[in-house]
């Protein structure tokens, strides 16, 4: 099997698994596909004056990814500083970077103000904590110069600002991550919007921008994203008679095939869908439209290759056991996700794939020391042994960035692919890392524990 | 709200949030109530001839802990080579370590052969290819003296191994922590025990010493224990008359008391549930038994301060938002697992203590971009404000051990405390550590894209 231009099995030969390998064609092809499906937009909607579209580092945020994003002009969706941070680092520009999440502590509000990032708020607590914190900083205003003070880096008197909307849609997908049902913890109810616009209003330092949304993740079926534009333009809409709102986030979701069964919609299917929705809207001055994509972004664009450690027959099952588990990806054990899984022998130029082996069904299982570490259930594959390249398709988005070092492991090394070269973007981790914050008390060192105060012992 | 004697909004102050309070008393008083209840079992039940308890590593490897139980003399359970390295970091000899789980790789192989560690065999292939490692290391003979090439560090002339059983046992737990029904991954199926010895028998490097067990976690109903026990030692009976086993390992799984509803078993319970099945067993030579546990070990010792970021009330639900998610304690989205949360200042002193406020119905969620990260439906608390800090209970199993840094969240400290006196074992976790092992090649950090093979693009 060849990715990216590379035989997989002589990258799991040189890099060791679990190795992660993630084509960076495949990510500037998805990144492009929506620049072309939204490049008409403001063209033939009037009341759309710019479109953004802003990674979510979320689903993958590795810095290398990130770095090729910023190279194609791509915005980032953030949800706490380090994810600011690493957006900056990899040279995506303030202005085109959202803060977006529900629990932003003080320093992360500091952070989004010195930086000038637009913030996306959840709550009027959190608008409050806004408040108090832009009038502990210098802010500069137009007549007052900077002083030595910590100051703002934006020519700008206010904090921009939009409120998260829960527009209360059901969406065909996992419960944990259909995240705008009524009872989801993120958002503004519609019936709030108003009261929330109005308390936030009179905090002089926050100046409202716009709205954002974000409906819920691996979402396959677009009309859904029509009908949140259509409640969130109808609120936009009536927010114009009072505030000067220039933005609308209809945040991310859009879905990958990860199955046969999946039918995947293009980003020119979204944009379609936002379109009926936004001739149909009666806004009062055209809007700057903002995407989140991720999944879509990312999703395809990397593989897992994991090692056969052992095969077991039983009256049940075959499992096979490989080196790779859920503190990898930890999709298929918490959601129940599928995806596809390969050998690396299957795939190679037609001349060498013709594995006449017998097909089994096997349960694919990962290393940690649960009974939920499974990778694949019912999987017909090749007779299959200790040693073996297994691949497992479309870990690139909440993959490594969910990962644990759950039993100990260490995280795995991530190389990037392009036309057929290789480099190194993450190294593995060492026993080194999983201990290097640690500290053992001098006293514990002592052979026999003779602390006689600890509960009147004194062995 | 005080634990381990030191005054936990204090603890938030100084150290910051989320922050997780390790009581070294609870650690040692729960390890040492299983010496205490298996004090006795080898002078009651013959065929017993030592009991060893291995401390499950997997529960929480925090270093200081391990070295805490080493102190108390502890064994050590551990699942994978780097929690083996932990182990005997920590200082618990190799002689009481047991080297478990199902994907073991070479280098674990060949580390746990080096150490003189019992290793824990899960299937055929597992003991083909220990055979193949050990043959190729040095193995010091009795008649032949070490030399300069790698060897084993203990005197023996093979390695020395469990075989481990799935006893198919049905107990009342999560499925994904019930570990031993005829599906599960792992053991070998108590019909197959016969003929995987036989074959593990021919191999000569290996010698059988016994057979293992784990059925489960979180089991408060003992009974299960003595029927998986019962079974284990009629295998272990059977397999006398053929080979010296002298070696049962029950696992661990001992639940621990989460709700109100649960009733938590003691270590005196497990010791009855076990006495009663090798009182009917009709072993044919004295064997060790060894216990795993690790929850009912750890599990109550630590505690998770975390901050309330906001409070959000809508029609449906109050929510209060905090920086802690499934980033740090998994169990809630996982496994829809039970945690007590209460206010700090809930139980300070008696005088202190008299919140009058009206309580509220309250969900408690993470800070996390997905709706599943919620850690507490519906609990009655007092009016909760922003800077408030919530104290969740009993996260000491499965709680950082299963961490990841999800949404770039650098992992939280943590700190020992012991009679009053508080000590920092693990330091905050930052951005440099998020992105330590990564590298941006440096043809991407050239502005434009102009890789002008990339797929024909040139920008």
């Amino acid at each position: 099997m060849y990715f990216g231009g590379v035989d997989v099995e002589e990258l799991a030969d040189k890099y060791g698994t679990p190795l992660i390998v993630t084509d960076e064609n495949i990510v500037r092809e998805n990144y492009r596909a929506y620049v072309r499906a939204f490049s008409e937009f403001k063209d033939e909607i009037s009341s759309v004056y710019d479109v953004d579209i802003c990674y979510a580092v979320k689903a993958n945020g590795s810095i290398a990814i990130l770095r090729i994003l910023a190279q194609e002009g791509a915005g980032a969706d953030v949800v706490s500083g380090c994810e600011l941070k690493a957006a900056m680092l990899a040279g995506i520009p303030s202005d085109k970077i959202i803060f977006n999440g529900n629990a932003k502590t003080d320093d992360e509000l500091r952070l989004a103000v010195e930086t000038g990032v637009l913030l996306c708020l959840d709550s009027l607590d959190e608008a409050e904590a806004l408040s108090e914190i832009a009038h502990g900083l210098q802010l500069p205003s137009s007549d007052q110069p900077s002083s030595d003070q910590p100051s703002l880096p934006v020519e700008r008197e206010r904090v921009h600002v939009a409120v998260r909307v829960n527009p209360d849609i059901s969406v065909k997908t996992h419960p944990k991550i259909a995240t705008a049902l009524k009872n989801s913890k993120f958002g503004i109810p519609a019936a709030d919007i108003f009261n929330t616009f109005r308390r936030i209003s009179l905090m002089k330092l926050i100046k409202l921008r716009g709205i954002h949304c974000h409906i819920g993740s691996q979402i396959l079926d677009v009309s859904v994203f029509q009908e949140a534009a259509e409640k969130m333009l109808r609120i936009a809409s009536s927010l114009q008679r009072e505030y000067d709102i220039d933005f609308v986030d209809i945040g991310g979701g859009l879905g990958i095939k990860y199955s046969e069964d999946d039918v995947q919609p293009t980003p020119h299917d979204l944009a379609d869908a936002l379109k009926a929705a936004f001739r149909v809207a009666k806004l009062r001055r055209p809007v700057k439209l903002v995407l989140e994509p991720g999944r879509s972004i990312v999703g395809n664009a990397s593989i897992l290759l994991t090692k056969v450690q052992s095969v077991k027959r039983t009256a049940e099952r075959n499992f096979a056991a490989v080196d790779a588990g859920f503190n990898i990806l930890i999709r298929p054990a918490m959601y129940g996700a599928y995806h596809e899984i390969i050998p690396a022998s299957c795939m190679r130029t037609d001349a060498e794939n013709n594995r006449t082996d017998e097909f089994e069904e096997y349960t694919i299982v990962g290393p940690l020391c649960e009974s939920g570490d499974v990778l694949g259930e019912h999987r017909k594959l090749p007779r299959l042994k200790r040693g073996e390249i297994l691949v497992i398709m479309n870990v690139g988005a909440y993959g490594l960035s969910m990962s644990s070092q759950y039993n100990m492991r260490p995280r795995c090394a991530e190389v990037l692919v392009c036309n057929g070269k290789t480099e190194l973007i993450r190294e593995r981790e060492t026993f080194g890392d999983l201990i290097r914050h640690q500290i053992i008390p001098p006293r514990l060192l002592k052979k026999l524990h003779d602390c006689s105060t600890c509960m009147g012992f004194n062995d």
